[in-house]
Order: C-alpha cells, then structure tokens, then sequence
C-alpha cells in the first residue's frame, strides 16, 4: 500500500489501536498507543502562536522526560477552543489514565481535524475508558492507528527500521495545512530501544530538522503539530549515532509520503538547491521555489517554465545571486536534463516535459554561487486542492 | 465597463496606440504613450533579483527625471534573457525615439509576458517605426493602450481623475505573479500637472506604498514590476498635497482592480487588520491571511473558517496575540457580522457565509493588542488560478 514501507513492524511492549467512536461520521477517529512500562521521551511542538489544547498539556507532559501512552482522536482540533479546550485535552488525559493505571502526565494527548469546535469530550472518555480491552499488538492494530489519526490524507503513512536488536516503528499524518516549523501535522515514533530523554530530544532534532522542516504542501502552519518519540528500552541499549540515523531516516521517509500526498497533488517534488552562498540562504531559495503557487502549478502542468524558476529565486530579496550561474536539472544520473540561461535547446524542453509526467520528480538547482546546500519536499498545486479546501466542512 | 472607472479622461498632450503586431497571436500585444514635450518622471520598480532586461534599462533613464514616451509589448517579458535581453530593450528605445525624434533615453520601455524567450526585436522595431502614424489624443486609443499590455488580465484597468485644472489618467495591468514589492506589474500614470521629478517620486513613492505593496495574487513577485509616472506640465501648477492624494486614491483604484481580477479569483477581499501592537506587526498579520491558501479557498467556498484565520494569524511567530483578543468582522455598517472566540451562533455563521458569495468582501481582523492597523486587497484562490497557470504556455 502506498504510504506505508513494507514490512510494518510492530514494537516490543507497545500495543495500539483505532476505530470510530462517531465524532463526525463512521471513519476511524480515534487512536492510542500504550507502552507496557513508562518511556523515555521527546517531543517537539507547532510554532503557531495559538497551538492546540493538546499541544500546551503535551508539552507540559513531556517536559518531564517520560511518557507511556498516547491517545488521538481526529476529526476536531480542539485547538482556538480556550481553557475549555485545555480542560478537555485534561480530562482526555486522566481517563486514559485511569483506564490504564497509569498517571495522567504520562498521557500524551493529539487532536487533528476542524479548527475551533468544542471537543465531544465526554464521548472520548468513553472512549478512553474502553481501551483496555481493544489494545493489542501487532501490524494490524498499528495500521489502524495509523488510519484512525488520518483527515484528509488518502492512505496512511508508516515505517519501521531495525537498529540492532530494536524496532523503530514512526506513524504520521500530513495532507494539508502542512508548512511546518518544528514538526509535521502529526508524528509518532515507538521504540523498544533503550535510550535517555536528553538523548532522545536531541535525535528527535536532528531527526525533525532533516524531515517535516523541510516540508511544504501550502505555507500554512497547522496550529496541532506534534512528533514525539516513546522509547520503552525492552531491546536494551542501541548505539545512540545509529539510533539516530534511523530515526532520521524514518522522518524523512514519513516527511516525503506527507508531500506525496499532500491535499490535492498529483506528484512528490524533491527540490535540492545546491551551490547556495550559506545554508541559510539555501533554505530559502528552497522555500521559496517549493512553496511558489506559479512553480507548482507548472509542474502540475508539466510545464518546464524556467521563468517562473527565475522568479521564485529571484523574489529571495536578500540574496542576490548571479543569472549567469544559474542551472536547473531534472531528474537524476545518467538521464539528468540541465537547463541554463543559455541552454534550452526545444528537444531539452520537450524531454523536461515528458520528465515532469512522473508522480516523482527531483529537480536540482544550481545557484554556482558557493557551496551550501539543502533539500526540500513538496507537491504540485492543482484544482483538487482548491475543491477540498474550499468545499470541506468548517 | 469593469477595470475602466468611468469617463476615462484624455490627459492634454498625449497621445496613445495599441495594437497586435504578431508576437505570440492575433490579440493586442504593443502599445506606445508619448507627451508632446518631455516630462518631469518619476519611477518604481521590482525588487526580484532577477529584473527583467527593459526594468534595467528604465532605472537609467528615469534617473534623469525626466521621460517623454513608454513603450510597452505584452506576450513576451524580456525577463532572464541576459545581455541579449538588455541590448534588445535599447534597441527598443532608440528605435521608437528615432522615429518620434526624440532622445532614446527619454522613453522607458516595458515588457510583460512569459519569462525567458527572446524578444522579436524586429517586430517591435518595425512598430516603433510605425507609431508616429498612429499615436492619437483621446479615450480610445487610451483604451487601446491599456488592452495592448494585458496578459492574463481579463479586462483592462484604467481611472481618470481632476486634480484642479489638470487630469490625471493612470492605467494598469496585473493578474498574476502578483505580489508586488515596489511596484504592480506594470502601472503608468499619466498628468498634464506641472511638478519637479523629485516631488513626484515622493508621491509615487507614497501612492506605490499604499497601494500595489497592499495587494497579493498568489505570492509570487514578478520580474517586471513597473510603475511610473509622467508629468507633462501643459495644465500649469498643482498643489502637490491634492495631486499626491490623487496619485494615492488612482493607484488603490487599480490595485483593487488588479485583486479583483487576480488570475481566476471571483472575489475581491479587501482586509483591514486593527488593534494591532504596531504597524509592522498590523501588515505582518494582513500578509500572512490574505496569501494564505487556507482562507483563499474558505472565501472562495463562503466557508465563515475561523479556525482558519486563527491559523493564519498564530502562524506569524515573531508577533503573538491573546486569542481572547481576536475578533472577525464581516461586511460593514449597520450589517457588519462579528465573530470571536467565544461567540459564535449558528445564526451568524450562516448569515456570513451568505455575506461571503458577494463578489468583494470586506473583513476586519480585530486583534485586541494595540492600535495600528493596515488594509491590504487580495482574491479567492480557485481551480481557475490552477489550471490558467498549469496549462499556460512557457
């Protein structure tokens, strides 16, 4: 299935699951992930000003260092929703807790879905409170996790990755509202590795950095983004660099299906800039190009618009970079197509063109101006992102 | 007719054309103004680090203070096309000036189109050969002009206003790769007022900064960017105070009209954010929800998203405001429709989404945090946007 790596391993120590429980219609919404014994954790939060109920009382939790639990319900926000909204992300908390017998702290809570809707919480209690007997472990109960935390997403998006003896199991969620700035929409990663928050909180960094932070659908910064990593140590210790290496693979991996399937687009754009003067300035000639309306919407298109890469590059007012070095290649290896200003012969174009029919495409710009460079993933723009945004519900 | 506000005045001592020549197809692609005597000029343009080859060349020659004639082709922008670009635009100016027997650098030359194609340069050559001939005074072949250098516009944008005895006619075009940073598009303001270069480009300076840096299409700032003015003097002296207030209310006259007909959009939004802390903090907030994708596409589906707006505004990290602060008006007078947190019926909500299928919406943005405050214009995003730009030539 697209969006999921094959194979899916399941965690030692960790069950999950999902279902509806009927917050807006029959589609799964409800999701928790439980650790046999508490975790050591790490999480990183949206930089939106008005973050989500959730995201201040998951903060508050994970400061501490330790979680076992966390419970998602979808469909609702429950975010721009006041103290009320934070009271209910509590209350959510301390029946999961108490259902499970373990401390409320150790529950962290996600909400996705309408922004600005009080939360059913009563009905997420209940929900809560019949948890117990629904966990289980396994692909199967991961996959409908999986499903459970899904809005707009077509197909869920999950890898595991073996470090040593242990698993590394990351879930997400993407589709729209997806400019990140610390984290995507929402992350989970569960280990059975043995490693300490400080550790954690720095690879989960690292990790973020590399993946959601350089993600883009549509600029708009979700005010629910989460990624947090629950390490419950039954594999015992893991060599912390390759830990590390794994988890960023598996963010950069659940970042691309993000961008893949991002709210109405037709193809993964993978845009490295290389060439750059700093990395600072890479980044934002990569932002810049990645999140132009003009860009995406002529690789939708299939369009080789060279201008409009001129223009994306060009409107980074504070770093002026030479025409003359610049160049643009499409694809990769041997069948790589290089454009410059004075090179774009009519069978390079039409070849471009063919090029940008893929549902993946990499392009490489080449600023000739210095020696930093950055990758970034997006998607292409087109009507069935209008539809869904101007047409879904409030 | 929309775009043109009625009577479209002639402005004493200048003459216009515009016609097709043939650069792409068989619409209007070429246009000339030309003042009987050289004017006083004041100029603004782009500030993408990729200027097209005629804004390089106009910097120089409205260095002076002083233009006597514009010449402008549509289809083609001259943009990204190196050396060859740059001779091409004063090949453009030294054609039209010999044949108008006046010096080359007292015309300003404009190209406007896609990006990256050289410019037929004997084509335009030819019809600067022919202009003498077919400059006229008057409404039409004003109107002429402003159809000649529109690209995806669909209707051209003009106004006319007194300013004691002497006219002011400015004239516009814009619809996409609309985000100006000194200037729209392209926008040429015409007067038979007598005023020194410097005081026009005081008021320039002052109508651009009200006016084409207050609006957005879709974020993308065009390497053509062009705004300037020309004073030919024939009416005598003004007071400067009203002619800069005229200069101000011409140029947000065509900024609206260039919202209005971003490419696809069917509505204009015209926001005002209020209560701010400060006026960089008031334009921050109003630039973050009027590019937003995410409220484009509520306005265009009459969705009243408030968790929408809050999205946009929390996005703006560097300046946070109390949630409890914020509050939505839709429309004004005696109907305006407040939202706000904790007040919201259903009675409301339905009666702003009934205000929302009106083709131009008001929206104030009270932020409860200050009292600076910024109007700025956008549009709707809808499929039009994407597919005028996905299946548009390069």
């Amino acid at each position: 299935m697209a969006g999921i790596r094959e194979p899916l391993l399941s965690v030692r120590g960790f069950r999950f699951l999902g279902r509806n429980i009927g917050i807006v219609d029959h589609t799964p919404d409800f999701a928790v992930a439980c650790s046999e014994r508490p975790c050591a954790a790490a999480g990183m939060f949206t930089r939106n000003n008005f973050p989500g109920a959730p995201v201040i009382v998951g903060r508050e939790h994970v400061a501490s260092g330790r979680l076992q639990a966390v419970v998602v319900n979808s469909k609702n926000a429950n975010a721009a929703t006041g103290p009320r909204g934070v009271d209910d992300a509590r209350r959510t908390c301390r029946a999961l807790g108490e259902a499970l017998g373990i401390h409320e702290r150790l529950v962290l809570p996600s909400s996705t879905g309408v922004i600005g809707v009080a939360l059913p919480v009563e009905r997420i209690e209940q929900a809560c409170r019949e948890a117990p007997g629904l966990l289980a472990s396994g692909a199967d109960p991961l996959l409908r996790f999986a499903r459970a935390i899904m809005t707009t997403d077509s197909r869920p998006k999950a890898v595991s990755l073996k470090v040593g003896h242990a698993t590394l199991t990351a879930v997400a969620k993407g589709a729209g509202m997806i400019e990140p700035n610390l984290a995507t929409m929402l992350a989970y990663f569960f280990t059975d590795a043995e490693l300490q928050p400080a550790a954690l909180k720095a690879l989960l960094g690292g990790a973020v950095e590399r993946s959601f932070n350089r993600i883009s659908v549509d600029t708009d910064t979700s005010t629910s983004d989460t990624a947090v990593v629950l390490a419950n140590g039954l594999a015992g210790k893991v060599d912390a660099r390759s830990f590390g290496a794994a988890l960023t693979e598996a963010a950069i991996y659940l970042a691309r299906e993000i961008a893949r399937d991002g709210e109405g687009a037709t193809k993964l754009i993978e845009l490295s800039v290389t060439e750059a003067p700093s990395q600072p300035a890479a980044l934002a000639f990569a932002k810049s190009v990645i999140n132009s309306p003009l860009v995406k919407t002529a690789v939708y298109g299939a369009d080789p618009n060279w201008g409009r890469f001129v223009m994306a590059i060009g409107k980074v007012f504070g770093y002026p970079v030479p025409l003359a070095g610049l160049s643009l290649t499409f694809g990769a290896g041997a069948d790589a197509l290089t454009i410059t200003a004075d090179s774009q012969s009519p069978e390079t174009l039409r070849r471009i063109s063919e090029y940008l029919r893929y549902p993946e495409i990499h392009i490489r710009i080449g600023l000739g101006a210095g020696s930093a460079s950055e990758t970034v993933w997006g998607c292409d723009l087109t009507e069935g992102y209008v539809k869904e945004n101007a047409f879904y519900t409030s």
